[in-house]
């Protein structure tokens, strides 16, 4: 027998997913999914689970409502358990979740996945193209864009629909970031009645960056998203930018900037940040495991009294060579911090695939041999590189940290501030940019800096510690299905 | 006697000018001048007319007011003829201009212009950076900023000042462009009084673009700014950018977006867009000229019937590479146009000192040699460069046009927009750039394309003909009158 709703404590987050979804399954789609497959020597199928900030964001939803998780086939060993539906649901027996893969041919995910998603949309919403050279969108990628991206998210909206119980009135479906930007009109043309809604996990730039791209493209991204009730971003800056790029390429649409939302159509999409975060009781349970205390006395013993840290993915964005120019400043003015400084970088391999990335790790490790030989005294390195995926290892760094330099160009939200703010030991500063999209909502705990800027980084290498605990990733995970359950009673509109 | 003026038959423009400036001389500053100097063998001093856009523009103000333009003086010549007054007035003897140098020791100079203005503002505010590599603003880039760019607006500040007759009351102060943000503040301080505009012919990008720049300097430039009573921009978008700039880095300014006024201090500024123009008259005087005429035969009897025309400045924001990528995609999807259609491209050599303007140079000649090894037959080139400064050449081939190609990345307003539309004698059609400043005013008459998009651009190169004759080179520069002239008269403000 079940209790009655008032007779057991539940949390906020629970009785907000209860309140979406009563006795529905949550449908979430995201390009990577809890777990993906590799095939051994004898063909049969491994099971991994899968990384990165998305889906360990994305992971903790399984812990407060059942749910089922629409992915990407990515490999052939996952088209292959596509297309087994028995060893899908083997794969993570011990989980509230029912994984289920959208599978399209090697080729079109292929155009979608590495010629339109990562390099064209990824590079543009950060806005790190070299525009007099790069992108040139010709033939080749507009036929990457018709038969890879819009492709496989038909894919992604067919399966999603194979998911829905035909009697389910109003499933209630949740879309994730840049991959999937156009899902939701085809699962709304099916199902008029379902409750959808996107949330981009990257930055949203100003309409003057979309208005180089090609009509096509930025009409239907625009147009694609508003076939969702609820299209959230990370920052309120980045909601706003996507509510002027509507107005800026979609005549027919009206766009209310006082209620934040979006007629078209006789359709209303509202327009929301929220701001991602992390699980803050996990990411102190790790930090604090004994694996990461002794790493961390291992980390202390190796490096000298003060110790700067960051931990990112190598790439671009992050900004990582002018942090080693900003340090070298550092060294060149306060001689006194040259004997007693070391800079703890933990860089963690990404898309090594992608040229640009590679040569970006050279200037990352020039840079670094650079001050090592301007300042290595004693052959005791100044700037340390742990090139490798070790995340207990990396928050082991965050506890001992004097600073924590976190200078990216442009960044969705950046979690390492959070996670930084949360299991520092050294009452350490937190530097951090202030394009971040963190920035907005640490401003008041950190000491913010503008990501070219050498000096400035330098001097604010000098002591803080935020409080990010109530604000966490089950806040960003209620405040949506609060949102959604408003518009599933009628009560939430434009 | 001096005639009433309802006696005599005055312009619009004219009476924009008594208006504002009654028996006073308006003072202009912008970093070129109407005259630049050469030092001849025997070291007497030659004059030479100054070129360039910005030049060209408010040379047309000599016409309408009387003037004094204080310019940098640029060269060792420049700053011998600074030291002579007498050879100043002598150099532009049959002009209602007088002319004098700011002048500031040639390393001051070299800071402010070739690390700050033009490496720095320009390609920031063209958003050109690859940004993961530059710029780095380091000690050299900051000692520059100091010691160059807000020294040598002092100097501008205190030759303008010394042209100001003691008895002058508000005397009425122009300053122009990029070179010159810090100026009116020395001005102003020195004379509350002042009338002080401030016009910005270059783009200004969204705040997000100037968050990576050090605090210092966005901040300094935006105060700058508003130390005029109006701050003009090319375009609304621009305009608001800047109000959306003030509101970012000025915590003490108060931003009215409906007036587009910001109060800062106890002053009003206007935020105000004037979009510049051309001399209909004199262009289409050179146009029909009968040098321009032979020139404009000789060019067709050398090209196909078909004939593609741009010019431009070979510089980055100007996606030349992009625009014979595009024409080559044109000849690839329309096999019928390959014999009979010619792209001749007048390229005029630009700040060839700047690296990336050498290497972006040699790409443009790479792309079409490239396509004339794949499409020119019985040795006829089909992309044929002119690469020199040939103004009347320029205008002829625009008059040949059957389609203009003007495709920038980023572009304050674009000139040769409005050149074609008023000298093109065959119909042509204007592929414009939704990116161009100019494109605000001639949506409605030419056919858009956005910047980066191949199909899009060779598709757009297919008949039309625009019309600017009203909104010329004297309307941009009357509303400017008769708003400071508003001011003055104390019945215009926030």
């Amino acid at each position: 027998m079940v209790a009655a709703p008032h007779e057991r404590s539940i949390s906020p987050l629970d009785a907000s997913a209860k309140r979406l979804l009563g006795d529905r399954r949550l449908i979430l789609a995201a390009n990577r999914g809890p777990v993906s497959f590799s095939a051994l020597a004898d063909g049969t199928l491994r099971p991994r689970r899968g990384s990165g900030g998305v889906v360990t964001a994305l992971s903790q939803v399984s812990g407060h409502v059942p749910l089922t998780w629409v992915a990407s086939a990515m490999s052939e060993a996952d088209r292959r358990a596509a297309r087994s539906p028995a060893a899908l649901d083997h794969a993570m027996p011990h989980e509230a979740v029912r994984l289920r893969f959208a599978s399209v041919p090697r080729s079109v995910f292929e155009g979608a996945y590495n010629v339109i998603a990562n390099p064209l949309l990824w590079f543009l919403q950060h806005e790190l193209w070299n525009l007099p050279e790069r992108p040139m969108v010709g033939a080749s990628t507009m036929r990457a864009w018709r038969e890879g991206y819009v492709a496989l998210n038909r894919a992604f909206a067919a399966a999603v629909l194979t998911e829905v119980p035909r009697r389910d009135r109003s499933p209630r479906i949740m879309l994730h970031d840049y991959h999937l930007y156009l899902a939701a009109e085809p699962i709304r043309r099916a199902r008029p009645d379902a409750i959808l809604s996107h949330f981009t996990h990257i930055p949203w730039p100003s309409s003057s960056t979309w208005q180089v791209m090609p009509p096509a493209i930025r009409e239907e991204i625009c147009a694609g998203l508003l076939a969702n009730d609820v299209a959230g971003f990370q920052t309120r800056r980045y909601a706003h930018n996507f509510l002027r790029s509507v107005e800026s390429f979609l005549p027919d649409a009206h766009v209310d900037y006082h209620t934040r939302a979006v007629l078209r159509r006789g359709r209303t999409t509202l327009v929301r940040s929220y701001p991602i975060s992390i699980d803050v009781a996990a990411t102190q349970r790790i930090a604090g495991s004994r694996a990461a205390r002794r790493r961390a006395q291992e980390l202390l013993g190796q490096a000298r009294e003060r110790i700067v840290v960051r931990v990112d993915r190598l790439e671009p964005s992050k900004n990582i060579i002018r942090g080693f120019a900003a340090f070298e400043t550092l060294m060149e003015r306060y001689p006194s911090l040259r004997g007693s400084t070391t800079f703890l970088a933990f860089l963690v391999p990404s898309r090594t695939s992608i040229r640009e990335y590679r040569n970006y790790g050279r200037k990352v490790q020039d840079a670094a041999d650079r001050i090592n030989a301007r300042f290595a005294r004693a052959g005791q390195q100044v700037v340390r590189i742990f090139y490798e995926n070790d995340y207990a290892q990396a928050l082991a760094g965050l506890t001992i940290a004097d600073v924590v330099l976190v200078n990216p160009l442009i960044d969705g939200m950046n979690l390492v501030a959070k996670e930084a703010a949360v299991v520092n030991q050294r009452d350490g500063v937190l530097v951090l940019s202030e394009t971040a999209g963190a920035y907005d909502q640490m401003a008041d705990g950190v000491l913010p800096v503008a990501p070219v800027d050498l000096i400035g980084t330098a001097a604010a290498m000098a002591s803080l510690r935020a409080g990010v605990e109530h604000e966490d990733i089950t806040w960003w995970l209620r405040r949506q299905l609060d949102d959604l359950a408003e518009i599933a009673e009628g009560r939430l509109s434009g």
